[in-house]
């Protein structure tokens, strides 16, 4: 295969509004978006496939609390949970592609690897944890300390760590090490973890080798596990690592021709649900950067598409495009960002 | 790599005895068993590693269990619990053995592969599952059919269904087409599965390639993810399928010198723990069918190991040693079945 696709499937290509995320449902909308893949194939193609677990890795830890409120067994950490989510999401996307590929005559192998991420310990979002995970909690499970004899525990007083100013409230060991965040709704307190830039993604060689032969490779599910360097080897940490960013930086490692990001709308807009709304077809790297400085792209949504759209185009000179899975038959879907 | 070792980890290579199996304890077990599979490295071997997840799987039930009473969250089926465990398992062993290796100054890749495993619809154990998974419930949560006109509630008069000896009893698709059998110890009802033979390994073909390359490579974690051809594809399948069978499989699949077995004991005993006990150096293939035949080994325990052995002996003509980790040092270790 000489030219390479890198695509990052988005929460919708398993999980839908109002679906309650059955494995029948969940399989059912994974075969809707690789049956658009198939026009990828067919331009001949190479391809590696990422994939969100927002919220199969949130359901995993309520299972995990459940598990340990219903049957007393151990929690096991998030880390742990996010390779779960790798190994059940892969076997969707595998069976799922393999019918696909089956019912279109096409041959072409699939193989599934579990990724582990190296983050840095020195990422500025382990001094400041922002992602909200798991379960919430009517008072605040951890016991905030921080600063000089700064002993206030949160969860009798509630004061002090509203709004979590106080990022340097780490909670104790019997706590986890975990920090909490006061939902704002009040919809009680959630840990809250780092989101990490991904620096090396395991095996990415292996990778790009097998997808130029012809296999169809599914790595970094949900961003990939993240890893920390130290001593011998690495361990796990708890923390989130955008999907978007973790497949520009498989896209980049690979020197990927184009980047897909799959999402539910068709383009990038600006001015989005409001007067002077406009699908954007193609904005250079610089366009990109003045509408992110405007705000034009929320967070927790289209901006961290764009940043990672941005990274992959700046890094490899490869396009980016943002689009639905639904456009992919169309060669010129989607918005594009160019060098 | 010249000279190919396939090696099936057993369960006490991730959980001990008294311990609570939290994350920490099972990297640290895994980490032992990983230590001890330098002898193989320093000698040239490319490697394959299996591993069986009965404990981590059967946790998985139970969180999806309590996740559905706490959180109200869609249980999700054990072909999907299987995976999950597939990506949390690989993701220990990498880690360990990415520690031993480092420490070792080896420097050889290590990769995990997400497996299915192709088995027969037409297995026998479909009809008569046998194998009990999950929580045990206070009375059968299945509503019994079976034969004609026969509609007893086991769940209401338990009888019929005693010992389980009539095992055209399915249950209707509310109960989610399970089967359920009472525990002999009187802990109450359990869902009952099929252990099916294990046909064909995803990716074989790949994981040889790549571990004679040099790749340590994971695969076929928990016996594989149970599926049957159907169709465009295939499905997935409630079912357990022996991890030393499906082992046995990719052995022979990859035509692989050697395949270690590791288990709790040096050796394989005959009269084990009675008079006469004898550890067995080494045993032809039709030795070790003669003891099986005489009942040498217990079932779920020695005599699938067995079985696997000769499997893979008979059909590909390399050596089998059941043994335990600590004793891969001494060349001479173990038990083998010879051709």
């Amino acid at each position: 295969m000489d030219r390479l696709a890198m695509v990052a499937f988005g929460g919708n290509a398993l999980l839908r509004a109002g679906e309650k995320g059955t494995f029948e449902e969940q399989l059912r909308n994974v075969e809707a978006t690789c049956a658009q893949l198939v026009h990828l194939l067919r331009r001949g193609y190479g391809l590696v496939i990422a994939h969100g677990n927002g919220p199969q890795v949130g359901n995993g830890l309520l299972r995990q609390e459940a598990g340990k409120q219903v049957y007393g067994l151990e929690a096991m950490p998030m880390d742990f949970c996010g390779a779960e989510t790798q190994g059940s999401i892969a076997y969707l996307i595998e069976t799922a592609l393999e019918r696909v590929l089956r019912r279109e005559g096409i041959d072409r192998p699939v193989v599934s690897l579990v990724t582990r991420v190296e983050v840095s310990p020195d990422d500025p979002g382990f001094t400041n944890p922002t992602k909200p995970v798991g379960p919430y909690y009517p008072s605040n499970p951890g016991v905030c300390i921080g600063g000089e004899n700064f002993t206030t525990h949160a969860q009798f007083t509630g004061e002090n760590v509203t709004g979590w100013q106080k990022n340097d409230h780490l909670s104790t060991p019997e706590a986890g090490g975990a920090v909490y965040k006061e939902d704002p709704a009040g919809r009680g307190w959630r840990k809250v973890v780092a989101s990490p830039v991904p620096v090396r993604i395991e095996n990415i060689d292996l990778v790009e080798r097998l997808a130029r032969e012809g296999y169809i490779v599914i790595t970094a599910g949900g961003g990939g596990i993240p890893v920390v360097r130290e001593g011998d080897g690495c361990r796990g940490v708890e923390a989130v690592i955008d999907k978007d960013l973790a497949s520009a930086l498989a896209a980049t490692s690979m020197k990927a021709d184009e980047f897909y990001i799959l999402t539910d709308v068709p383009k990038v807009y600006i001015n989005f649900r409001k007067p002077g709304e406009k699908a954007l077809d193609s904005i250079s790297v610089e366009e990109a950067r003045r509408y992110l400085a405007e705000g034009q792209f929320a967070e927790g949504s289209m901006a961290p598409k764009v940043r990672a759209g941005i990274r992959f185009v700046e890094t490899c000179g490869g396009e980016c495009v943002i689009t639905e899975a639904g456009q992919l038959g169309n060669p010129s879907c989607g918005t594009r960002i160019l060098p």
